[in-house]
């Protein structure tokens, strides 16, 4: 198709779709003329993935590039193709190494995945932007006083590895690894806020069971 | 406690809590002389609060000072308060009423929410800001032509839905009403960026278990 059909399929506008190309989010068309060049569905594939990483995501259009030059690499294998593309994804507050509460965060996300048996996450450690940010989370509980119970992540965590291995079945319905690495990587960029709304509304719901409206 | 020893035990500078004071985050200590207050427990987990919302959640102070004039409210039933404190933090974004795909967007939610049960959901509809950026999630993810699979959304629900039953259980451990809507205000500040974490770290895991390394 040619570029004015791309963009009325799409829904962009050309110029967005030419700025795209521009930017090397977007790979070129087939040429076939002097002015002329040929996209197919791979380009309205990648065009929609584009706009969830920049319009929806709010990602910078260095990081988009990154994560699409990771979501491309065929060379990699496929946890780390999924790693290196999901890693480069806006994440979580890194944990302040300065601070003397880090440490006991540290052992506390320890316990936590040796509970878990999350042998991966803890070979991985704190290479994972996950990893890191937990620990910051809990360190911060942990410096306002709040409770971290053991038990409470233990379960939550569990819940959690739960939705995991919906999403990564969702993720398998796609037909190439590519398109499943790029599944993925839509997934938590518009499924997480979705994910945390349907928490909030679940919080409501079950608020308005137990003390009535 | 006087001032000094608030400022000891919470961690905060006194200069940060005087600003607290002046600018009603915190109220006024106990007079006990024209040059001196005095603090109590009260005080101290007010400011841990405080912090948690302005430090860690970002929030503008007057945004801040709303949640807490929530928190603070005994007149309201305990629902009601919980939802109006917990409706005054920062949340996803409303949906965009002059898209089309926001009306098919509606009535998925709705479909979603009848097949959940969730009856109060849809008795309160849009006021709440979970139920309408859930609806703009949808709609995105309609707009850009990813699937919005009934089954898998159902599904992610009722595991949100077990994890809001164990936030509700660990908030009804704390003795008065007041602490436990103020524990429901630092888990969703505190506790949703932990969730993240803890998703991502699991669909690492399941990856890992599934694929290799």
């Amino acid at each position: 198709m040619r570029l004015s059909e791309l963009s009325e399929q799409s829904g962009v506008p050309t110029a967005t779709i030419k700025y795209y190309l521009r930017e090397r989010l977007l790979p070129a068309g087939h040429r076939i003329s002097a002015t002329r060049a040929d996209y197919d569905g791979s380009h309205l594939r990648r065009l929609r993935l584009v706009r969830a990483l920049i319009q929806v995501g709010g990602l910078p259009v260095a990081t988009a590039r990154e994560v699409l030059s990771h979501v491309d690499d065929a060379s990699l294998s496929r946890t780390i193709r999924l790693g290196a593309a999901l890693w480069a994804l806006p994440h979580g507050p890194d944990p302040d190494d300065a601070a003397p509460v880090t440490a006991a965060a540290r052992s506390e996300v320890d316990r936590l995945l040796g509970r878990l048996g999350w042998t991966t996450a803890q070979e991985i450690g704190e290479l994972s932007p996950a990893h890191r940010s937990l620990v910051a989370s809990v360190a911060t509980l942990l410096r306002l006083g709040y409770p971290c119970e053991a038990d409470y992540l233990v379960q939550q965590a569990r819940l959690m590895h739960q939705v995991a291995v919906q999403d990564l079945d969702m993720m398998e319905t796609y037909p190439s690894e590519k398109e499943q690495v790029e599944s993925a990587v839509v997934a938590t960029v518009l499924y997480e806020p979705l994910l945390n709304s349907l928490h909030r509304l679940a919080q409501e719901e079950e608020s308005a069971r137990r003390y009535g409206l």
